[in-house]
């Protein structure tokens, strides 16, 4: 029991307290990458929807960034109902795994300003490949340290880690797609809604 | 009992956590869509004054959103307090509902900045009204699928329903408002203040 | 009993975890209205010095608010303490109350970038005037509707409710010296500390 | 017992609530210090990359706030567990810590924008250095008026005030070394990664 040094001062509830935190802020800061736009010229309905028409992407990227966030959030959760002990270095994941949530509204944004380049869809599917990557390894340290509830059975062990690594494959997917197609790369992510049904 | 098969690890105390963080931020980040206005030419208070006048509709609507925001947040909390069992539909009905909650600091934003034009106004309307839609849908689903305390009266279920409804016909009556008198369909929210008393 | 209809599905836990949420939120937005100053000619330690003096104000304000903002968080936990029920008008006060709270960013930043104008620092007085009545409010209808603990001892009673007085009576002050020396109004609020230890 | 006078209402709970509250909006917000570079002439994967340049050090920064943020949330975490009494003098000690973890956004901001520079060094590493002292006194102070748990054993309050005293030292390093190297000053906090470790 000696891994279990620090865990009597901190828990699941508390690592849910900050996450929860986080991710509802994320979430909705995210809106402000779309950005109201500014109309040149006189203004009329016209112009304002012309304008519109330049956060068509942006405004898809914030909806695509959003349901990516509320997957992870999902995710984090089912993990967390799970395990019963925490040890420092599973909070240390736990807490670069949410910097890397933070950082989501600036890769949001600036994959959303430009949206036909490389480097910036490059950045923005790195930032969800280290999502996925670190919650699988979250999922990995707390089963293999026995930090989990011991009556757990081994399907559903197996079953959570299926769905990261289904998080894994599809931002590795995209990452690689950036290099080729970046203005389509990010559809890839539309096969994680359905992909995910059968995990 | 096979449609609560994922209920085991989300509850309505974990939705309404993140319901609660994303209503908090969504409450406060509005007031950034006032903005305070610079002043043209030398500042005294008669040119602070005359600032100030331009955002006047900003404030309103800030207000008004902000009130409506309350309204959907109250609405919520009284269907959750009736939800038992959460099974993954429900609990993404939800994701969606928040994500049209995340999106009012940007509707807002774009009504309070275009406030004569239908396309604005059409906008956040359009934004209301899924909002309403999304709070119905979730009210149906819980009471069709059992998700609800079995023990509850069906006056109080129906009350619940009509609640929404109400909220469905105000939006849309907006709705169809921005397209005739852009500059004042927002007023028809007032009623809603009203109206609710009767439900 | 018929006046807590509503309180079934909304309590004192409920209304705290919103209040909890807009109060973090403002409390550090708040600290957006200071903006880091740019610099005008060639970068250097002098330079950026001379930039930092443009924010002293601001700088002052952001603190002001957050000792008052936290000023009133603690007294509203106060209040929610001793409340045992809760119904609907009772919520309202709650909500209307959030708002004026969810208002001091703007009124913080405006009063701030216009330190010395009447107009601006009535804005900021009276958007705390605000806060200030309505705390007072929530507590004269939560005694009076005997919401509260029948156990509470009266000398507990007038106590939180002198607090309030004392904050509208120091609010109100700084509302009027606003309209005489606009540039030295809210130093009053600095009175508020001292006398706050004698109620 | 008359210290703890005020400690009926206010608990360790509702302390954590708003602290939660305030690091997860200041780990989120700092993002937007680092802000997405608008590049110069025409748009290609070689200008945004160039462009990504001008932010390495706004977002070395970032990363470097975020985990001394992270650092300081556990450190009060463990702090807070052990308290088992609240009164006025431990609250208002916690919320001036808090100001100062309100003002990081502002100060990584200024830190990373004028990333040579003495000044801007100065005010980010005074600003850590209130937290480590602040972080410090609450400890003091609870332990001396004896709010902690009784049966605490000495060698953990120890530990508690070492981990404290390590986060004072590092500061006050890093702010003596702005004076000298202000560019390189701000990678003292690696070394606390180390050196935490032995406490």
């Amino acid at each position: 029991m000696d891994n279990f040094k620090e865990s009597d001062y901190m828990t699941t509830d508390r690592i849910l307290a900050i996450t929860d935190g986080i991710f509802a802020i994320a979430m909705t800061l995210i809106v402000l990458t779309i950005g109201v736009p500014s109309v040149s010229g006189p203004v009329s309905d016209a112009s304002i929807q012309k304008a519109l028409y330049t956060i068509a992407f942006p405004f898809f990227n914030f909806v695509l960034s959003f349901i990516l966030l509320a997957m992870f959030w999902t995710a984090n959760h089912k993990q967390l109902h799970y395990v019963k002990h925490v040890d420092s270095v599973f909070l240390w994941i736990n807490i670069v795994w949410l910097l890397f949530i933070a950082i989501v509204p600036f890769s949001t944004e600036i994959s959303g300003d430009y949206s036909g380049y490389t480097i910036s869809q490059l950045i923005f599917n790195l930032n969800l490949l280290g999502i996925a990557s670190l919650l699988y390894l979250n999922w990995h340290y707390a089963t293999k340290k026995g930090l989990i509830n011991k009556k757990m059975d081994k399907t559903k062990i197996k079953s959570i880690k299926l769905t990261c690594l289904l998080f894994v494959g599809v931002s590795l997917t995209a990452t690689v797609l950036s290099l080729i197609i970046p203005k389509w790369c990010s559809t890839v992510y539309v096969a994680l809604l359905v992909l995910e049904r059968f995990v």
